[in-house]
């Protein structure tokens, strides 16, 4: 089982900044922004790549919805997924980070 | 009217890679990376942020179709989009930026 899925069965621990019947957004344990956040469906997908529109339409309100919560809509963030080798995507479960809190660095690579 | 809509007006001109009715993928005029394509809903959405989640859903599904008609399906990819201030958006109309073609660099903010 991946380390995403043991999050959401609660076999690793997180800190929990929302969660819905279908997804879960959780502090990112090495944050490079004040507000670092990852948003994860529950269900597991590999990657962005893989998934179904429909999830990611909820997925796309969800991370909406947090965005609000955690006081960073107006301010802005930054939105970033990695799929496969050359994406650099570390754990394979398709999740993206969510920057913000704090003015992000130029667009990198 | 914004500079991505004048691209998809054909007032100004770009390189593009995909279209169809509701999305264009075009190359980003400054690549940061040997793939460097920027895809963008043709009706105007501000960001992320303001854009209503079953147009996200059908835009990925021609993120998905992208990536393939490239060749960067099997070696890796990344996602980002920036909304606001913080994000370091450059221009007010949603886009993401698709990176590859060679390994990206650290996931950086």
């Amino acid at each position: 089982m991946c380390i995403f899925c043991k999050i959401i069965n609660g076999e690793i621990p997180s800190q929990t900044i929302l969660e819905d019947e279908n997804f879960l957004a959780f502090n990112d344990i090495n944050p490079s922004k004040k507000v670092h956040i990852l948003v994860i469906p529950k269900e597991h997908y590999d990657s962005f790549d893989v998934i179904p529109p429909k999830i990611m339409a909820s997925m796309t309100e969800f991370i909406q919805k947090l965005v609000s919560k955690v006081g960073i809509k107006n301010s802005g963030y930054r939105l970033i997924t990695n799929i496969g080798v050359d994406g650099g995507q570390e754990v394979k479960h398709l999740h993206f980070h969510v920057l913000g809190g704090e003015k992000v660095g130029k667009m990198v690579s």
